[in-house]
Formats: C-alpha cells, structure tokens, sequence
C-alpha cells in the first residue's frame, strides 16, 4: 500500500499492527528467540547491500549541508552493525518476560488468583536521527511478544527501510508475522499525528529525542506516552559524610560524562561541611574547567579556590540542565532544606545524597520524589544496564506505569488469572 | 476561596494538593491509621448534623422529581454511615503500601538496586451520586500517602461537604494536613474540565460513574485516566468438561445478578458438547426467565427445551453488555473460534474456560486479552475484594499501569532505590 493517503495508510498499518500482536502474543519463547538470531545473522551477512542503501541517507545529508557530526549519527558502520547484531543475541539470551505467573494465592472461597505477565500490545517508536534504533526496537518488540510501528527520521529513510527488510525476512523465518514490526514508509509528518491518536491500534508511543519532540508528542497523544524528558540530577553532600567519598563520588556525578541526563547539574552541601568539602571539589573542578554557578554562601568559599571558574547562580540556574562543563552549587542548612530543593527545582530524574547518616539516607530516599534515589553513589549509574535490565526501553521521568529506567516489563502488563475448581460466587 | 473564578480556584485547590501531598507521602503508617479510625469515629458521632444536611439534597432530589430508587443512594442512612466507618477501619488494619522495598540486588560494580513503593501523588475522583464514595476516596489517599480531590455529583454537595468536614477533622487531629483530601466546593462543570487538565498538580483521575462519564472523562484528560468501562464478560465451555459443574458455574455467572459489570454476558460452547450442555443449560434460563439470543446451531438446540425464550441473535449481541436477563449464545468448533470471538466482540474484562483438558486451559489463560481471565471459575468473581486487594480503587479495562480490580497499589509508583558504599561509574 502506497502511502499517499495518510489516515487510510495508517488504519492500514494499525488494523496489520493489531493482528500481528495477537500472534506475536502467543508465540513462542523459542520462536521469538530464533527470530532474533536470525536478525542478527542477516544484519552481519547484508553487507553492501545495506551499505549502499545507508550511503543514499549519508550523500542527501552532506549534500543538505548537514554537520559531520549529524552525518556520523546517520553511519551504519561495521562496527555499529557489529554491536546491534549483538544486541539481537544478547536480547535473545535473556528469560522471555511474558507469561510469567506470579502471586499466586488461595482465597477463602477456594479458587486460586495470581497474576499473568503478558505483552502490552501494540507499541509505536518515534525516533530521530540514528537508523540502529529500528532494529534495538525491533528487538524488543520480538522478545517481548509485541508488535510495533516504527517512524524514524526522514533523514534515514533508506537505511530504514533496508534494515526493515532484514527484519522481517528474520521474523518469517522463525515463523512469525512479518508485520510483527512495520516501519512508516512515509516521510510525511500527518503521519506522526496519526501514530499517536489511534487507540484502538496503539497502546503506547515511545519517543526517543530531543525534549521538544517528546513535549510536542506527550501534548497531542492520545495514548500512554513513556516520555524521558530532562534530567536534572542533584548530588547532597549531607552534614556527616566521608570526605574523601564526597570529592570521588560527586566528581565522578558530574564530570565522567557531561552529555548524558543522569549527570549531576546542581550540587548542594550542608553548611556543616561547606568550609571542608567545597574547596576539594573546587580545585577538581577549577582542574577540568567546570563553571561554578553559586550561591553567595557557596561562592564565598570557592572564590578562594585557585583558577576556579565562579560566578553568581540566578534563580533560573536551579531549574537547568547544562549537559556541559557548568555545575550549579548551594549551600542548605539542613536535609529538610536539600529535599526541599530538589523536589523543587529537580526533574524527578535522579538524585543522591552522601551521607554516613542512616536515618537521613531513609528519609532521603523515601522524601525525594525521583525516579531513582541513591546514597552514597554516582548519579551516572542510573541507567538500564547498570540496573541489571538487560535491554532499555527507556528512561521514564513519570510515575504511572513505569519509572526510571524501563526495561521490557515496561512493554507488558500483569493480568489476573483465576484457577478454580467449579466454584461459584455466593 | 469561594469558587467564583474557576481557573484560579482549581489552580488554588491543585497548589494545596501538591503541598499535603508532599507532607502525605511522608506521614508515618501510625499517623494515618490514626486518622482513619479518627473519621470512623466522627463518623458515628456525627449523627443528626450529618443527618440535617443530607436531608437537603434528598428534599432537593424529591423537589426536583427524582425517582425514589435515585433519591435512595442519595441517602446515608445509619447503616450507610456504619458500613462507611467499617471500611474505614478495615483499610486502616491493612497493612502499609508505602515504603515496601523489594528486588533489592547487587550489581557487579558493588551497587545495590532495588524498587521502592511510594505514592503517585494527587488523584482527582469524579463520582455521581452517593455520597458514600466521598468517604471511600478520602481514606483511599490517606491510607496510600497520597492527596486528592474530589468531585462529587451536584445533587450531594450538602452530603459531601458535612462528610469533608469530618475528613478535615480527623487529618487534622492525626497531624496530618486537611489539604490531604479536598471537595470541590462549586457544581459549575468547568471545574470538572480543569480538574482533568491540570498535570502539573493532578497525576490520575479516577471516574465513578456510567460509561458516558467516563468516555467523556477518557477522551478529554490530560492525565492518566484509570477508567472502567462495560464488562461483555464471557463464559466458554470447552469440547471436554464435566457437565454439571458447567451448569452450575454458567448458570452463577450470569444469573447471581444480573447488574454487575462481571456478569457473563455471552455464552460459548464447543459443538461437541452443543447438544449435552446447552439443553441443560437451557432449561436453567427459561426456569429463570433468561432471553437467550442465539447463533443458528445454538437456536435449533434449545428452540427443543420447555419454556426457553429463544431468539435469533444479531451481530450487535455479540457485543452487548446486557446488565439484564438476557444472554447471547454461540456454537464454535474450536478453542481458537472460541478466543478470537471473545478477543473480538468482549471488552476485555472477564473471561472464563469450563474444562478439564491443561493445555486448553493454559492456552486460554494466556491468549485470551482480557484484565481477568479464569478456568473453572464464574466470572462474577472478578472482583478487588474476591481477589483479596482489601479495597478497591475501580476496576480497570486499560493494560497500562493497573489492570482488571485496582486495589491501594494503584494509587502508588515504584521508584528505583540505589544503595552504595561511595561507587562511581567506569
């Protein structure tokens, strides 16, 4: 089917979406598990066919005149092929989540009720920019018994679409619908809004990009949307603390990486420890050149700090994420005062506190509203794999249905099961 | 505030309502088992001031010529208010949803990770009529840490606002804030339309009420909705089953009470057991009064039995949901016809295999897309207190985050919780 009439198209694609869930829901786990070997295997033997149909997206980039950086994002390089066929196998070697029947319990009148993991359904991806993403989310969909409709950049329509074609060919080998994972074959934005307000079709939108995107799609969706918006993590150097912890942790929180969203933008220190701790950090970050954006008690200490980078922190800055060398710093003179902050000016994302207080290290992690909350470590480690998920949906900063990082249970949902013996209601 | 600008006071009322709930999530399990068997208490001592006001709205209900069945569920009558304080101080005997840490493992890199229950924050209840829920969605919140507001029907504001007052009262005298639970104080249905739109304040509504309430909620929301929708339950009885527990349990599921959103409303049966059951059966319902509405094989049979009232069911029986004496039959010659029919014409709530044979039962159990699905066992048990939740937030027919009966875990998140001894990411 062409797609030249956008809402016919897509009730085309949702009506095949639907079907394809129903077979995908009773699949089974060594089908599944073939189908992602199986891709895996395609994606390694394609080779120059998959390099010519990326080279169309590279040349129109270049010839749009977009930025090398932007262009290397488009590259299915071997190496990048390498490690999404890797992923397939890893995806495979993990337990099947669905089916899964937990909580099991007699009950007074004899019959037996626990709950069933299943798949959720149908889910639709909206993506910008890196073509790997079709097939992590491919994937994900196969393992965890879901169909899925895919719309990535227009950018990288060609490698799309010839990773698509791998895909498929990978599902109908194992001997699952090929329509398991269809990919939006048109470029054309009314296609979008369609994805996201067809209930009946879709029962969830998962964006990956910028914020706008996400905001623009959480705005007009007429679905769940598992939305990751902007992190703006805090680390709180408490009253009792380990010195020498507080400097590697909250370094490592904010400098191991500046780009990602778990990376510390706002640092708070109870004034207990402000003159101790304040000139350590200091100097390492005067070392890498992270701007300090104080409050003027902090600013008064780390005004001493040789070739530190200081200046006056305005009210916007508590509420910023930099994703840069620049690190927001106040001095709080109490927890109630750092939880206070937080839940304020955070994003919900993640946040630490170091402490060798344990009464504090409880109440911090029940009184922050995030969704991660660590005592005594890097707010780096708020990610997915380091959670042990195997495979990540996403990031999740709401609190219905999934929180933080989103692993496949994500992409299921528990039913009830009844198991009885004739029994009837009285 | 006296409600005269309505943007600004629901912009009050969500502002108070972040701000308790906040102090709510923090409050000891002590502190608000305290305020519940406070409001039980209040709530038997209120007696002829509570009775003063609910007698306005029921003169105003008579006055305006509502029938009497209508002016009934207006009326809190002593055993109303006794069985309200009841439920009070059962939910307060119930254990702490909150603060239950869980799945707590240690990763390789020496962090440990594990999940957190905590509140989801504010919910908004929108409800008709009984005045009773008011009470139900009050302790509701305070038992699960959460705020919320509520919206009762406008012919039981006098009603509502003498049972908020007793809920103000009872938060106040555990220490807990009278903003933990609020009552729109206006009938003007603007406040109903911002009430669902407001997601930096309100993160879940939950209407109460009849299926054009809640569609029209659903399709307007800016929130999370946990909607309840119609109940076209199903009952199959399988080509291997021991027949007299097949009548037995199809004649409870849907002759116990007729009302119930789990009452089965479509009757399956495998054309080998066609001609032993459903003369059986049938003789049940005409004894009963049950109009059955049948597919062409169902109708030959039972046309032969004394009494039946038998008739020729159309396409849109198949998905009726009758609340009534009248049910729809089908012959089908396989599990499968029976799974699809179901998964086509139900909604998904309830659905039951009759039948001896495992993997029958198993396939059914998992592919049959409903919130509860059950073997040997009427569908009328579908049900949060059947199944043991304690009380029961509604009964959801959406996948996503709670599904089928929603007990006090609906209203509560998992945040992640990361325990370290100083750890930083590689």
């Amino acid at each position: 089917m062409t797609p030249t009439d956008i809402p016919a198209y897509m009730a085309h694609v949702g009506v095949a979406a639907r079907a394809a869930a129903t077979a995908m829901a009773a699949a089974s786990t060594a089908a599944k598990n073939a189908a992602l070997r199986a891709l895996a295997q395609g994606l390694r033997e394609a080779g120059p066919a998959l390099q010519a149909e990326n080279a169309k997206d590279l040349d129109a980039a270049r010839a749009a005149g977009l930025a090398e950086p932007m262009v290397d994002r488009l590259k299915l390089s071997p190496s990048v092929i390498a490690t999404v066929a890797e992923g397939c196998e890893q995806i495979a070697a993990m337990p099947d989540p669905i089916g899964e029947i937990t909580g099991v319990k007699r009950r007074p009148t004899g019959i037996s009720v626990g709950q069933m993991r299943v798949p959720l359904g149908v889910f639709g991806m909206i993506y910008e920019s890196r073509p790997n993403v079709t097939i992590e989310a491919a994937s994900l969909a196969i393992k965890s018994g879901n169909a899925c409709i895919l719309r990535g950049g227009s950018e990288a329509l060609h490698s799309n679409l010839a990773l698509w074609k791998l895909v498929q060919a990978a599902l109908v080998q194992a001997g699952l619908p090929a329509d398991a994972v269809q990919l939006i074959e048109t470029t054309d934005r009314a296609a979008v809004g369609r994805l996201i307000a067809m209930p009946e079709y879709v029962d969830v939108i998962i964006p990956r990009g910028g914020k706008g995107l996400i905001e623009r799609i959480s705005a007009e969706a007429r679905v769940p949307v598992i939305k990751h918006l902007d992190g703006n993590c805090h680390t709180y150097v408490d009253a009792q603390v380990d010195l020498d912890l507080a400097v590697t942790v909250t370094d490592n929180a904010k400098t191991q990486k500046y780009s990602p969203c778990n990376a510390t933008e706002g640092l708070l220190v109870h004034a207990g420890q402000a003159a101790a701790f304040l000139p350590r950090i200091g100097a390492v970050f005067a070392a890498k050149g992270v701007e300090m954006r104080c409050d003027p008690r902090a600013q008064a200490i780390l005004s001493g700090v040789a070739g530190a980078q200081v200046v006056a922190a305005t009210e916007a800055d508590w509420a910023t994420e930099y994703l840069d060398k620049i690190i927001s710093i106040k001095v709080v003179d109490s927890l109630d005062e750092a939880i206070a902050h937080i839940n304020r000016y955070g994003s919900h994302h993640t946040d630490a506190i170091l402490t060798t207080n344990h009464p504090n290290a409880m109440r911090f992690l029940r009184e922050v509203d995030s969704a991660s909350v660590m005592v005594n470590a890097s707010t780096r480690f708020a990610d997915g794999f380091e959670y042990g998920l195997g495979a990540e949906i996403g990031i999740s900063t709401d609190k219905f249905h999934a929180r933080g990082p989103v692993g496949l249970e994500g992409l299921t949902s528990m039913k009830w099961v009844v198991l009885g013996q004739g029994e009837i209601r009285q």
